[in-house]
């Protein structure tokens, strides 16, 4: 049986290290997002999100504005919003988001159709342009705030226009003669429809979700086809010349081998193969998941859980190329990274997976979004030097400060919704089991076969590494607490009721048994180290990078001084752990260095033959999940070794 | 008084180094790029380029096809022509020519008017996207052609032609009333112009230089005047948002402190800025000239003397912005830098631009072409890991092999020129002077004031370092011969009829008296050894090249294994050089070093803790000019330093 997800609605997260971010998102991003979206913030990029569906009702005139993908601003927002009204009251934002799921309502065609761009601007060419219309997409992304916000809220609406919004695409789409035999272009719809189901029962989305995925790929590229067509309008200059494995369509998805194309077009797709392989117990859909999974993490994920190396095109190059200046990792493909993981988490039982969620989560996703939650970044790279971040030049894309909004949003409502429901990382539930992936503090009730169990956590992690769990109410056939030992974790050590106990470890989890009311106590060791990359990661080959527990550290030019390229660390030094109170307190961690001095060189000089000078110097470094929250300068993650 | 280029029809190249490219462009280059221009070669981009003359002329029907300056392979063609038939007698070639000639002057309007874009697509539009039309830059090089002809051929109808252009130009263009106050969007039309005056005597010519380079950059761009008119149609998707320091005009050309922008735009301006600076003794001009030069050499040229970093938009970045893998450094950008130099050295006597544009020459020109002359490298990276050189990606500029040809074609042909007035690099002129900057082997006839001299040069520089320099017929009054004394020689001997010579020495030029009948011998010392960058220099920091003389070296995989980026050089051992026979002839360099096993390392381990065995290896380089003319691998200039 799949593990499955916590009830959201019963979950209290307080915790050191995670609160000061979940709590974010209903006290900054949301409000800040929707005056993004009524375009009332005066130097962020325009939106028109809301104008649009305003438009597409009837109640304004207008024209459309924005990327065809537009909509899904909105559809991330009520995301966040079913997420949040999940964990609290609040009336007032109830109220918008019930209002604004009355414009989306009536935005929405006779027939179920729903997409603003469509609908104001080319009618007659719904469902024509697969490759670069982005409907499906869209589709997909009000799916799942539907089913969010029915979870969230208990209120059916807008769970009532995506469903209708879905029969339409049952219809539409699909093998039998007379409907498109097309998918989509950005997939996404996929795991809106499998969500659907879960929530509705309603088969028919599963098997619609299933053809999709089984569709691709297969015979002569749809993409191709329909770009063939008499009248197909080119949407971006980019897709000139498209190439299918852009959107992993140039073979069927169960012949994929390895990860490429646009990075979140591929992880959302894989995500929603692991959900099919589950539910169809289809082994040859799951072994190809497998592969595409060990692919990324065994050759083409950066030490910070990025993905999709590639500037242009936003995605996946070739095993081993990681380049650290220019990259992109996307925030949303950490994102759709942690999705997948999951996913063939609770269909394995295998912890290995959560370690890279958790990479994911603790670092290029807390990355994307400030400290104070205004700004984002799109683009995350792991050495910059604001100075060469130049407009139209080949660093364009990485910016060296967080942006207040972006003109293709994606990323930030994608961080908010997964702040808002970071407690699904927490827990996977069995029949009478609980794991436990992460170590965040919080409390909560979860409905076993045999009954309610109230949990509770308490830790400081990732800054100590002792954890408390207390379950209470554990039924009379007791139950399993499955505890995550991370692959940093050294000399874990169990304690039950006060009791060392040793524990049976299956894939990467202690297994414990609890009965009625037991307070288990975790401990474990992580202490700051150097980790290296595989010599055959070019871009790394030669460099240590300091990392302690989930946390991947960075140097920054605030507490290391210009120019970090002639910075070289001592790897046979200890690093020093140093309790700080940064960004609302840290593990600063401190190493001997070497500084390459340039004191020999005249400033006209660019090529020379002074001999290298090297002067001490302590290094130090802080989570690069906070860098550039001190205002503008040079970081970088990866560091020359001294040799 | 400034120096000046010798006349090409009297010099005899017969050299060891140079001799295998001159001789390419004779025997391959010339008849291949004719059948490439006539759409011959079945697997090259197609060119279309004499196809578009004969539908201008009347001769053919059918549409333009290709870029809207696909009219300056023809004129760097039959420059190349031009510089060709001064050295030899080719009558099949001439012909050719001559007919092709015919064909220009039949395309031209009867005003005048030559471009065959706008003659076929746009007659209306002529001179009205001067930002982006490239009309004055076809104009520019047509000129420089019909110069090249007439000095090699003595025939006068193509610059007939051209002079009917500039004509017409002179009466457009201007800051008179009723005159187009515009000036080119690539510049190039003010070196035509300056060279026609040369040939000519006609001043007006030099005027309208003057006009383009003085009303840059002044009051209101004018590109974006144009780009702001109704009808206004954008050519270049890429010029959205156009920003005037793309083209240099930001700012009045005696403003400019920083080279910036396109490079090639920039470095074909800053020759004329030179040119003009001396005609006018513009002192303002002059000193523009020498920050920009400083600004490039100093802080924005790549050792092998590439320029442009960026990728996107081919131009210059920011100071010490010198990326190795994902760089630009167009073959043209540094054909425009030793134009550049050479003007600046007639001007100044100084040999430290003959240092520039020997680097320049002896690395990154050569490098653009193979040594069957027939595949070019457009892009000069310094570090190339073929595997990641991928379409669609941020690398997909670099070309890990060189190209039969290109959409844009500009490099090949301007190689060629390059290579087949290579002797205009060797000496400059001045009244009784004789200035020796490049060491190759040729025989000539040189006129100075007092009368005709015969210079002979014999060496086997840059693999040895003696110069053998014989006067012949030198007029009573005697001459002085200026010896470039190169930036990397060391013990600098020079010997004249025998005994040895103490000379002075002038801005880097061993100046020695001649009489009658002299034969001077130059011996230095040019040893291999390690270089350095400025520590400011990110991307080279910890690292070192390899250089002998003016060869920049390099690591290719064939000799060193895969994976460059594992290996470390020790700098304190010493360099062997080899005699070998690749190429046709070189020495390699031998240096200790390590490698970084990978042994540790499991195939599916992307990080870990492995420590760093090193092992030791001979890294073996040979000439940067020289790479990837033995199939395709990886490549790498710059090495980490074992510290």
């Amino acid at each position: 049986m799949k593990l499955h997800s916590i009830n959201l609605q019963k979950i209290n997260i307080k915790d050191a290290f995670w609160s000061k971010h979940v709590k974010l998102v209903k006290d900054v991003i949301i409000p800040y997002q929707w005056e993004v979206m009524n375009d009332l913030i005066p130097d962020a990029e325009p939106s028109h999100c809301l104008e649009n569906f305003a438009i597409a009702a009837g109640r304004k005139e207008g024209e459309f504005y924005g990327a065809v993908f537009q909509d899904t601003d909105i559809a991330k927002w009520l995301e966040a919003v079913g997420f949040t009204l999940a964990a609290y009251d609040d009336p007032q934002l109830e109220k918008t988001a019930d209002e604004v799921i009355g414009l989306i309502a009536e935005a929405q065609q006779k027939d179920g159709y729903l997409d603003t761009y469509f609908i104001i601007k080319e009618p007659d060419k719904r469902w024509c342009n697969l490759c670069e219309g982005h409907e499906l997409y869209t589709a997909g992304h009000m799916m799942e705030a539907a089913v969010a916000y029915y979870q969230g809220t208990g209120k059916r609406k807008f769970l009532d226009v995506v469903q209708k919004l879905a029969d339409l695409i049952c219809d539409v789409f699909g093998t039998e003669e007379g409907k498109i035999h097309g998918y989509p272009g950005h997939q996404e719809v996929e795991l809106g429809l499998i969500k659907l189901y879960y929530i509705t029962g309603e088969r028919k989305y599963l098997e619609q979700a299933k053809y999709f995925i089984d569709a691709r790929g297969q015979g002569e590229n749809y993409f191709l086809q329909e770009m063939a067509r008499p009248g197909y309008q080119q949407i971006f200059p980019e897709f000139t010349n498209y190439q299918p494995e852009y959107s992993q369509s140039d073979k069927p998805v169960r012949e994929q081998d390895v990860a490429e194309g646009h990075a979140v077009r591929a992880v959302y797709m894989y995500s929603a193969m692991a959900d099919l392989a589950y539910e169809y117990q289809d082994e040859e859909l799951m072994e190809a998941c497998e592969r595409l999974w060990n692919n990324i993490v065994q050759k083409q994920m950066y030490i910070t859980g990025g993905i999709g190396a590639s500037g242009i095109m936003e995605r996946f190059t070739v095993d081993y190329d990681l380049p650290n200046d220019y990259n992109y990792s996307e925030s949303c493909a950490s994102i759709g990274l942690a999705m997948f993981g999951i996913r063939m988490a609770n269909i394995t039982r295998d912890a290995s997976y959560i370690d890279v969620v958790e990479r994911a989560l603790y670092n290029t996703v807390l990355a994307g979004i400030a400290l104070d939650g205004k700004s984002f970044f799109y683009v995350n790279p792991l050495e910059v030097w604001p100075d060469s971040c130049l407009e139209r030049t080949s660093k364009e894309h990485v910016k060296p400060v967080r942006q207040k909004w972006f003109g293709v949003a994606c990323c930030p409502p994608n961080i908010a919704r997964t702040l808002a429901s970071v407690g699904q990382y927490i827990y996977s539930v069995g029949e009478n089991e609980l794991y436990v992936n992460l170590f965040i503090s919080n409390e909560t009730e979860i409905e076993l076969k045999a009954g309610k169990v109230n949990v509770k956590i308490e830790t400081r992690f990732p800054f100590e590494n002792q954890v408390c769990i207390k379950v209470e109410n554990v039924a009379e056939d007791g139950m399993t607490l499955a505890l995550r030992i991370p692959d940093y974790a050294k000399k874990y050590q169990v304690h039950v009721n006060g009791a060392l106990t040793s524990c049976k470890v299956e894939k990467g989890y202690a297994l414990i048994p609890a009965e009625k009311d037991s307070e288990l106590k975790v401990n474990f060791e992580a202490p700051a180290r150097f980790v290296r990359a595989n010599p055959n990661v070019r871009a790394d080959c030669g460099k240590a990078a300091l990392v302690k527990g989930p946390l991947v550290y960075c140097l920054e030019e605030i507490d290391n001084g210009k120019n970090l390229s002639a910075l070289y660390i001592d790897t046979t030094q200890a690093i020093n752990e140093i309790k700080s109170d940064l960004f609302g307190g840290i593990t600063e961690l401190a190493v001997q260095g070497k500084r390459m001095e340039e004191a020999a060189w005249e400033e006209e000089e660019l090529y020379g033959e002074h001999p290298v000078v090297l002067s001490d110097t302590i290094l130090k470094a802080v989570p690069y999940a906070y860098w550039n929250n001190r205002g503008i300068g040079e970081m970088t993650v990866w560091l020359k070794e001294l040799i």
